[in-house]
């Protein structure tokens, strides 16, 4: 059951050229040497990769999890060989560097190129497609926040690929509430300030739900950490204004970038076994459990959380980026399936419910009911698809537009992150669902692909902040921030598509629509803050960021509606414009409804959710 | 993480006694001998059962799926041994023949105190609770369709806990389109009508899908299999007309009983790996390789359909109670980790979005997000479980009643039959999505049981018969059937609960609130069927499915959050009731409002779903 590359790149085209307008980024001085050209054959690029060294080994890293080694003085953790294959090529690739500068190795591509080229490479696995997303994200980090030394001894090494990166935020007893960190950092030594590799620490602590955090691929494993100073009397500092963030490698390395033999005082304690994703290997590290891990500041003390934020808006974009993407492989998968499974007789127009028993069986996709499920899946994963471009775009205007053009672009990704975080993980992996019913018994066994999927997909509501967290953020932070104004520019946004949408006789009724919808959320945002209580708005934030999200997919569904109409893509056909057409009817007909339901114990500022007792549960 | 089956006895005493009234069954002279003691006693049986032979080994059959042991001249599959003690020790218990009569060693229990009952077993291990179920329900079936012999040879065996029983219906080719079975069953002989056991066919063909289909423990199987006789030109019947059923034992049994050595003509042609429900094994089973497997048949030559669908609505109500109690099952253990995990602190009540960092860390159940994690999986089971309870009294009713009762049971069991299968399908499996959530990354690993509850309970929406077909029965048959007269007996029945909830002040609103959810619902059936064409009108079955679920929710919700009032179980603590009540507004907050956002698209008879080409998709 291989995924359809072609099908994802005719939308990918439609996307990139048709809509986003990529092209145009080409004014911008970084991006001054590209053209289609490039950009294309980097799409072809990932498609190669996705195909040869990933797909075909999605299943066989979800049935052989990482087994300890225990013939080394240091137990060591073994992946299957097509992980480090997976990862070599992807390095080889160059993409690792996709988005950084020339002069670095890299290629200086626009964020939405790097993110639509990798997007097949989620699609065909992403379990093995994250340790290089790690990777690149640590290294990213370390780019903008760490020091020349810094960057030339780790982050330049992970670039190239011979070097892997972690991430260590969570501790066991500390998951969403990191204030309660406490992985203590203490200076090594008078001259601990003068080491070259930047402020010297010995760290103690344990770090829980680490992905890579252990293997023996490449050279060296760096970890970014998480940790707090103590202060003199060796209490440490409370809330997250005290966390500073460190560089802690597997292995110590020179400033002149050689590798010791030598181990880092890092512990691997525990493997954990997880529902789905289990090609990434996800670890329990102790930290200086013989005194000190040796780790070198990042960035200023207390700083810490500021350096790791930095990169949210990216990973959590690049979180449901790959829900959306398993959306996509799940829905492709089935609608394969459904176009070749035959099965029963369509009912007869009439009166009663008749079928003629002796017609030949169908394809199941003939049935409305199978239509219903591929076509849900459909809006869910092309959405998704098309919001996570927008964002990718929008990362690219901030880092190379003009001030103003900047401003708006990170005020617009502010509001619009936790809904590209969220909305995937939730929808796709109900789209996972239902290809795995429109598949039926054969979709619950683990011979088709789309089982995995939804497994897999079950993480990306917890990792990266929780769906919670997201909610709380947005309505908590997000819509209230400068008076109000990222809210405000993205309504606006949003309208110009409506002026838009009510010049085409096919769009009218739909803009309505959402115009409706926008105002029913903007009065539903001013209720939950009318009595200025944020303990009352904020327990109704999870129903608040489900009516946002259908909100913004259905304005996203309504742009691309709009822009079938001048699509001049080759790859634009007919059926293909016609099907984007059909998703935005469905989006509209079936999900939007949704929204005023979502709203409404918001719109009554329903207490429920601070009356219960817990007692009462 | 053990499951807290006294907080289930105190919800099912609330609902058996208080709420469902059953003592006065005891007025049927079928149950005259019962009294509230004798229920109580089979519940705490099934309670012991659940928790000592059951939930221990719910993990172990989830990771030991059943292997192949080569070392016979047949392979043999071998489960691990805690199957067959839990299998033992539930037929020593006598719930196998639980509602049967006491002439022929049953306990005639009504079917609403074994369905109480063996919730408790179901919320242990569904998967082990399967092979009972299903030996149940094949000797069920032949104690009313087979003849006096089938009884004593094949039946009683099965409540004995001698043999087991599974059900053949699909075909690789076959699944919900049971019409299009190409099984054969060839009369055997000339005297095929004289055997003592049933008219003798030979049977050829492959069944899919079939649970407990070959294992080692008793001393057969029992299979039941939907064949069809061709004509004399070798031609099979089309439709479902031509199906016939037949008993088709693993090793041959003589009129006496004797079961022999001679295994019968099956072969086990594949295990299906699931994901989830491993514990039960599935297999493919090749009948008549050696030409032909000995099958007796049960009942008129084409009433095999009549026969098998006598025990549907039954066998329905069991696949929603097990879905039902996967869902109590999460909610339950995720309540425990919500008392005790520490982690954040609540937002503190006022203008800005605040925690004091310096207090303690609180358990997460004190945050509104968990709460409403928490109460959602509430309504979603606790709900279920009172409907699954209402049906199985409708059974017997059905079954002991007057006429008239039985008749106006019989009427709402078929429209409530789909909802009662579908609901819990769908819902539980949203509540163990939301107990995943609860636990957060704990909840992603395999070291607590949510995960695998959420897995186990994705089959629950596609065997015995698929979310699709239950929306077709729904709206296509059940809706009309006799003028309507099921839909406006249930209609009516809410409207009495609507009367007895405008009594109470704090029901009055709910009550409101239903009165026009039951108004849309009427409005909605009437649109859907007003051009009188089936295609157009089932083509949105679906989104009525769910409507119609959460409509008749809503109603048992309001049903026993009247009841609260009158409650006189001594387990019906304050907090208790205030539980109850607090989920009944939850339920009509939160989720109520979604019906009419469902119903939209039916409303507007909206023709998407008919529209779409399959090339569009």
């Amino acid at each position: 059951m291989k995924l359809n590359y072609s099908s994802i790149r005719q939308t990918l085209d439609f996307l990139l050229y048709d809509w986003l307008a990529i092209e145009q980024l080409s004014a911008y001085p970084r991006y001054a040497s590209h053209d289609k050209d490039t950009y294309s054959a980097v799409l072809a690029l990932c498609e190669r990769l996705a195909a040869e060294k990933f797909e075909p080994f999605n299943r066989l890293v979800d049935t052989q999890e990482p087994c300890l080694d225990t013939q080394h003085a240091v137990p060591e953790l073994r992946l299957p060989d097509c992980t480090s294959q997976a990862c070599t090529a992807y390095a080889e690739s160059g993409m690792l560097a996709a988005s950084h500068d020339f002069d670095v190795g890299g290629m200086q591509l626009p964020c939405v190129v790097e993110m639509a080229a990798n997007s097949m490479v989620s699609a065909a696995s992403i379990a093995l497609k994250a340790y290089s997303m790690l990777t690149a994200a640590n290294a990213g980090l370390l780019m903008v926040h760490g020091t020349e030394t810094q960057k030339k001894v780790f982050a330049l090494p992970q670039l190239q690929g011979r070097f892997f990166g972690t991430m260590n935020l969570s501790e066991p007893q500390a998951g969403s509430s990191l204030s309660d960190i406490t992985t203590r950092a203490i200076a090594d030594g008078q001259d601990h300030c003068d080491d070259p590799l930047g402020p010297r620490y010995r760290i103690t602590g344990r770090k829980m739900w680490i992905s890579a955090g252990e293997h023996t691929m490449g050279d060296n494993i760096i970890h970014l950490v998480l940790a707090k100073v103590p202060d003199e009397t060796g209490a440490l500092p409370p809330g997250t204004g005290g966390i500073s963030l460190f560089i802690v490698p597997k292995y110590l390395v020179s400033p002149e970038g050689h590798v010791s033999a030598q181990r880092n005082d890092i512990v691997l304690a525990g493997v954990n076994h997880k529902l789905g994703y289990r090609g990434t290997t996800n670890t329990l590290l102790n930290y200086g459990e013989a005194g000190g891990a040796i780790g070198y500041r990042v960035g200023a003390l207390g700083a810490g959380l500021h350096c790791m934020f930095h990169m949210m808006n990216e990973a959590r974009i690049q979180v449901g980026l790959g829900a959306t993407m398993l959306g996509y492989a799940g829905y492709l998968q089935s609608l394969d399936y459904a176009r070749e499974r035959p099965q029963g007789r369509p009912v007869v127009a009439g009166q009663h419910v008749q079928k003629d028993t002796r017609a030949p069986q169908v394809p199941i996709i003939e049935h409305a009911d199978v239509k219903r499920m591929l076509i849900a899946q459909k809006s869910y994963a092309e959405g998704a698809l098309a919001l996570q471009l927008y964002c990718a775009k929008l990362i690219d205007v901030q880092r190379t537009g003009t001030p103003q053009e900047a401003d708006n672009a990170k005020l617009l990704l502010e509001v619009l992150t936790p809904i590209a975080k969220s909305w995937p993980s939730e929808w796709c992996q109900e789209g996972n669902s239902l290809a795995i019913q429109v598949l039926g018994g054969y979709g619950y066994t683990r011979d088709f692909p789309v089982e995995q999927h939804w497994r897999d997909n079950r993480l990306n509501m917890i990792h990266e902040g929780t769906h919670g967290i997201q909610a709380i953020d947005l309505l908590g932070r997000k819509v209230r921030m400068q008076a109000g104004q990222a809210l405000q520019l993205l309504l606006s946004t949003m309208r110009q598509t409506i002026t838009a949408a009510q010049q085409q006789p096919s769009t009218q009724g739909l803009a309505a629509d959402l115009e409706a919808a926008i105002q029913q959320l903007q009065a539903a945002t001013d209720a939950a803050w009318s009595r200025g209580d944020a303990l009352r708005a904020l327990s109704n934030a999870s129903h608040y960021l489900k009516a946002f999200g259908h909100v913004t997919l259905a304005w996203i569904w309504l742009e691309l509606a709009v822009h079938t109409h001048t699509a001049k893509e080759a790859s634009a056909t007919p059926a293909f414009v016609q099907g984007k057409r059909d998703c935005a009817r469905y989006f509209f007909a079936y999900e939007l409804p949704l929204v005023q339901a979502w709203l409404q114990p918001v719109h009554q500022q329903e207490t429920l959710l601070t009356d219960i007792h817990p007692q009462c549960l």
